[in-house]
């Protein structure tokens, strides 16, 4: 039976929780937790990342369980390694706890973290605890590069060409969605709105359209990538922005998104709020779908091999529409711009 | 001119302010920071790290400069990689920043950090930034293990046999000394406990003396090894418990630690408060010196090439003594267990 775990209580009882979990010396690793470092496998290049995520910025305790703060830690980070094309392979995790959590708690957080770990084996390979007066979580994260050692393949952000296909893979708009009604109605929102609320929640990272993205680049000019963690609006003009323009300015894109193809939740919600659900959808935030954009000829092969494959635009020369409307007054949010919970 | 950052200001101010201190696309990774992920350079078997670095928990602004701060919280990871017998390759940086936080101070920050990478020229390989009530500093590190790919060389702290010599690199009790002296009256007390209060805001990871353990153990049986942060009473049980006893438990130590062969500042402290000097020594905390064993006859070498290499004892069979008297009641420190700074 667990006990209650009373601050100040002890850093090796919270590990033993955590080996429960995760394995002191994963197969994957060649030197696992427990010493001063870990030791990852040689190989490839790998992709890293880290992001952050906190109590009452990006999660609330009042409607996250302890599972969902788990799994959406983990899951945000590896999103990132999606956006590449690389695979998952380890991370650490470095967490601030107030005195307010107890083993009950702390059990059913690393066991959401185990979930978002496990389709891609992932290894726990360190991190540090203390105490926090919020839940503090920070996630680095590894994968290995799609590819040969030497010739790796990287899904960057910079490189689309005038003329080139935009994609989505994945819904925007839907976690937005999940965000307005969680905060208004607290968990009670899941009943009418199961999909935003599992958008919000419980975000699926898009590791093997990721990987086979990068399949399709390993012998012909690959996809340029990202994921959408800003929102639409906000976050193409940063794929578009290092493209190669010679005067140095970005490329333009002229995007159209019928209004039939955004999930329901985000049309009804929309209708419900006398709000535009483009817009929304545009807006976005914590979408964690992938936006890219490749060469035209790209496409059949993608849209057979890709689940939710989704072509929604063209790159052009300048400037920035959707649905023929220009994009300049829509915009994503900036977590230090925007107090979004406060 | 650096103007006043006044939150709710944008990440990409500060982004940039980082920038200036560490280049966006580093010669050491394939890929630099600004995409999803960054991508490392393949090679051998990479050590891996994450250690918090916490206002309050951690460290002060009282008596921390932002330098300070900056420089603690990378070499604090660096440690852990000296302790693997690593060289340090590149590191994420997760910040969480209050209020009252302005770029003058930022600057400061990033240029202490920057004075920590530089000797190994380590790449910022990206990170996050959100905001936080206090500072909240997570750092992952991640180094080349020794040796070439197929046999790296990893230095853990498991594996010590009886009559192995232990021995440290670094001092013991020092930092302990600055922490009290600069609670007690800020940075005043640096005029009179340089040494102690450098150890505390300035300590210098081992990387140097890590690698030449690590180069050591390449023909022979490697040294076992670890940093020392909790205190010597505290982790060196730590070192021994994992070796291969067939009952299952740990080794132990005769440790001899002659008055005179602690640091001058450490003596007279202890001799100011009343208090027995060995003692304060053991107990220690974020000393950061490396503690060790090894085969004796590695020790003629180990002397000649590591400055500050000093052998302090014997492992044994069972039981733990300094100077004769059992350690069993002298104990380091637990930043969930004990409010240091509360």
């Amino acid at each position: 039976m667990p006990k209650p775990f009373c601050p100040p209580g002890s850093e090796d009882d919270i590990l033993k929780r955590l080996s429960l979990h995760f394995p002191d010396t994963p197969e994957t690793l060649l030197i696992g937790r427990g010493d001063d470092c870990a030791m990852l496998r040689p190989g490839g290049p790998l992709c890293v990342s880290n992001d952050l995520f906190l109590e009452d910025v990006h999660f609330r305790r009042s409607y996250f369980t302890p599972e969902d703060v788990g799994y959406k830690a983990l899951a945000v980070n590896i999103s990132d390694l999606a956006a590449c094309g690389a695979r998952p392979q380890a991370f650490t995790l470095a967490l601030g706890l107030p005195d307010d959590v107890d083993v009950a708690w702390l059990d059913a957080f690393f066991a959401g973290m185990a979930d978002a770990a496990r389709p891609w084996r992932m290894a726990l390979a360190g991190g540090d605890l203390s105490r926090s007066d919020r839940l503090h979580i920070s996630v680095t994260v590894w994968g290995e590069a799609y590819g040969a050692p030497d010739e790796p393949v990287f899904l960057a952000r910079g490189g689309a060409m005038p003329g080139d296909s935009i994609f989505l893979v994945g819904q925007v708009g839907l976690a937005r969605v999940g965000l307005a009604v969680l905060e208004k109605h607290g968990r009670s929102a899941i009943e009418r709105w199961p999909a935003a609320c599992a958008a919000h929640l419980h975000p699926l990272p898009q590791v093997d359209a990721g990987l086979m993205l990068a399949r399709a680049g390993s012998n012909a000019r690959p996809p340029v990538l990202m994921d959408v963690s800003d929102g639409l609006a906000r976050d193409l003009p940063r794929l578009l922005d290092r493209s190669g323009r010679k005067d140095g300015g970005g490329l333009g894109a002229a995007l159209v998104l019928p209004r039939g193809q955004l999930h329901p939740e985000v049309s009804r919600y929309a209708e419900a709020h006398g709000l535009d659900p483009v817009e929304q959808a545009l807006l976005g935030g914590e979408d964690y779908a992938l936006l890219g954009a490749c060469a035209p000829d790209m496409l059949p092969p993608l849209h057979a091999a890709i689940p939710g494959f989704m072509t929604i635009g063209v790159v052009t020369e300048e400037g920035l529409t959707c649905n023929n409307r220009s994009l300049e007054d829509v915009r994503g949010f900036d977590h230090f711009g925007e107090a979004r919970h406060a």
